[in-house]
C-alpha cells in the first residue's frame, strides 16, 4: 500500500454522523487530509462538526478539492452504505481522481479494480486502485492457535455497530505509545487497515474463514509485540453481522474484552424494529459464548458519548454504563484512554 | 443443474466414516450409485459398511468404476477435508471421468472450474463442471426478515460438526412427505444442495452475507411451503466455524431448533484438546443467542447413535440425551422421524 501525503476524503451526504470511516482517518491516520467531498455541506470546515481532529474545508465535488488543495494525491471512499456497494454519484469524483493522476481507496464489497471504466482509466493514467475489501488469497480454517502468541491479546467487541469498537482500539494503541507499551493494533475492518496499512477485511473474507482471517493476523505479529489490540467487528446480538462479530470471537482467543457501546442506543443501527438487549446482558452474552473455546472476560467500557453536549452528562453516563457492565469505563475520545489502558495491558 | 442417472461417488481412504457427502448421497439423493472410489476399500461393498443405504461396489479408481458399472454420468467428490482443499490424489480420478465424458461435482472450496487442466479438458470433452460451494453472486446483507414467510421455519442447530444436521434435516423431510406435510429443505451445505438439486452454500459466501444467505433461500421458497427444514451448520462453539452457524441461526429467524448431538462426542471433531461443553448447556446458548434477533426454542433433539452396536444401548442413549436438553429425542436414522416431526410440524 503506497502512502501518499495529501488526501481528499468522499463522505457524500453522510459527514459526520454517518461517516464511520473518513472520521477515522482525520482522527488517527498519518495523512494530510486537504479536502473533504460532502455536497450538502460545501462551504463548512471539518472543524465545525469534529473539533477534535484534524481540520479541512467541505467542497461538494473533486473539482473543487483539486481547486482548494492544488495537489491531491489520493481520493479515499469515506463511507461504506449498508451493503458496501458503490454509489454511482460517487462516479465522476473517482473518474475526476483518476484523471488528475490521485491513486483512489475504498473498503467496499465492490470492486474498483473491477469496474471497467475505473480499471481502464487507472491504466490510462497511471494510477492505482486500492480495494482494502478485499482479502488475501491464502486465508483459510481457524487451526485454534491465537492464544500461543506471546502477546497479550485484547479484543474489543460491541452492542452494536457503530458504537467505537475501531476508535476505542485506536485510542488504546495511542495510549500504548504514550505509556511505552509495545502494542500493535490487529485492523479487521476497512478503515482500521487504511489507518495501519495492514490487515484483513475480516467481514469480506468466505465465511468458513472468518475465525481463520482474525487468527492468521494474530500469529503474524503477535510474537513481536507486548500487547495486541484486535478490532472487534459488528455485534452479538447483531440481525445481520453476528457470523463476523462470533468469528472474530472465537478466532482472536482474546485474552480480555472492551465492551464498546454509544450512548443512548436502543435499537440496532438500520435495523430499528430490533431493540438492543440491556447493555449489562452484553457482559454474560460475550463471556459465555466465548467460554467453550477460551475462557476471557469484559475487564472494561467504552462509551461513546458524542451525543451528549456537555462533559458532566458525559461523566453520568459513563459511571452509568460502568455500573451496568459492572467494570471500569470512560470514553476514550473524549475523556481519556489512560485508564483504559491501565486494566487491559 | 443437471440431474443424472448413473454417478459415481469419489470416497477415497474415508468410507464411511469420514465421508459426510458420501453418505448423504447414498442415503437420499435421486440418484443411482453405480461405484464407490474408495482405494483402501476397494473389493468390499457400500452394505459390508452402511447396510441401510442403496448399495454399490467399492472401486479402487475411476477406471475401475467404468470397468464395472459399463456408462456413468458424473462423478461426485463425496469428502470434504477440513479447509475443503482439492487433494491432488484424486486428480487421476477426475481426469478419467471428464475423458469419459462425465460431468463432476464438487462442493470443495477449491474451484474445479478455476483448475487450468480440469477446465481445459472439460471443454475438449464437452462435460459440465459443477462447483456446488460457489455461491450465487447477488447474495448481500440480511434485512431480517426471514420471519415473514408463511412457512414454519425449522432450523437444525449442534453440538459440533458431523452430528447429523443434514441427516436430520433429510430425515424430517421423508417424514413430512409420508405424513402429507408440505415441507421443503433449504440446504446450506455442500451435500444437501447436490441432495436437493439447489441451495447456496453459507460457509462460502462473503462473510458479512451469512445471515443474508439463508434469509434469501427462506424468502425464496417460504411462501410456497408449510414448513421449511433450514439445514444448519458447525456448531456455536465451534473454534473455527461458529461464525457460520450464529449467522444462520440470526439470518433463519426459525420459529423452532431441533438440537442434534453424536453419542459419546466429547471434543469437538478436529478439535480434540477443545472439550464439548456439557450437552444440555446448548440449549440456552442457542436460545439465548437467538433471542435479541428472534425469539425460538429447541423444540426436540437428534442423536447419532451409528457408533453403538444394540439398539437397546442406543434408545437408552437416546432417553439420556432428551433428559439433558429437557424435549423429545430420538435417532431419526435407526428409529424414526416421526416423532421429531410431530414436534414440529
Amino acid at each position: 500500500m503506497t502512502d501518499p501525503e495529501r488526501v481528499a476524503v468522499l463522505a457524500h451526504e453522510k459527514f459526520p454522523d454517518r461517516s464511520k470511516t473518513a472520521n477515522g482517518i482525520l482522527r488517527y491516520a498519518d495523512r494530510e487530509v486537504v479536502a473533504v467531498l460532502d455536497r450538502v455541506r460545501a462551504g463548512d470546515r471539518v472543524h465545525d462538526h469534529l473539533p477534535d481532529v484534524q481540520d479541512a474545508p467541505i467542497v461538494a465535488d473533486f473539482e473543487a478539492a483539486l481547486a482548494t488543495a492544488g495537489e491531491i494525491d489520493e481520493l479515499l471512499i469515506g463511507i461504506a452504505p449498508i451493503g458496501g456497494g458503490f454509489d454511482d454519484t460517487w462516479r465522476p469524483d473517482v473518474r475526476a481522481a483518476i484523471q488528475a493522476g490521485a491513486d483512489v481507496t475504498a473498503g467496499l464489497h465492490y470492486s474498483l479494480n473491477d469496474d471497467p471504466e475505473f480499471a481502464d482509466l487507472a491504466a490510462d493514467h497511471g494510477v492505482e486502485l486500492h480495494d482494502v475489501r478485499e482479502p488475501p488469497a491464502d486465508v483459510g480454517v481457524a487451526e485454534g492457535r491465537a492464544d500461543e502468541v506471546a502477546a497479550d491479546v485484547v479484543l474489543t467487541v460491541g452492542t452494536d455497530c457503530s458504537v467505537g469498537k475501531m476508535t476505542t482500539t485506536m485510542e488504546l494503541a495511542a495510549a500504548a505509545e504514550t505509556a511505552g507499551v509495545d502494542a500493535a493494533v490487529v485492523p479487521t475492518g476497512q478503515t482500521g487497515i487504511v489507518i495501519e496499512g495492514w490487515g484483513t477485511a475480516v467481514d469480506r473474507v468466505v465465511a468458513d474463514f472468518t475465525a481463520g482471517a482474525v487468527e492468521e493476523m494474530i500469529l503474524e505479529v503477535g510474537d513481536d509485540h507486548d500487547l495486541l489490540l484486535v478490532e472487534g467487528q459488528g455485534s452479538i446480538a447483531h440481525p445481520a453481522y453476528s457470523a463476523v462479530t462470533c468469528g472474530i470471537v472465537h478466532g482472536a482467543r482474546p485474552d480480555a474484552l472492551v465492551l464498546c457501546h454509544a450512548a443512548g442506543r436502543e435499537a440496532v443501527h438500520g435495523y430499528e424494529s430490533t431493540p438492543l438487549p440491556p447493555v449489562g446482558e452484553f457482559v454474560d452474552r460475550y463471556e459465555s459464548f466465548a467460554a467453550p473455546v477460551h475462557e476471557t472476560e469484559v475487564v472494561a467500557g467504552s462509551l461513546a458519548t458524542h451525543d451528549i453536549d456537555d462533559d458532566t452528562t458525559a461523566r453520568e453516563a459513563v459511571g452509568r454504563f460502568g455500573e451496568q457492565i459492572d467494570a471500569p469505563a470512560t470514553d476514550p475520545v473524549r475523556f481519556d484512554a489512560t485508564e483504559l489502558l491501565e486494566v487491559v495491558a
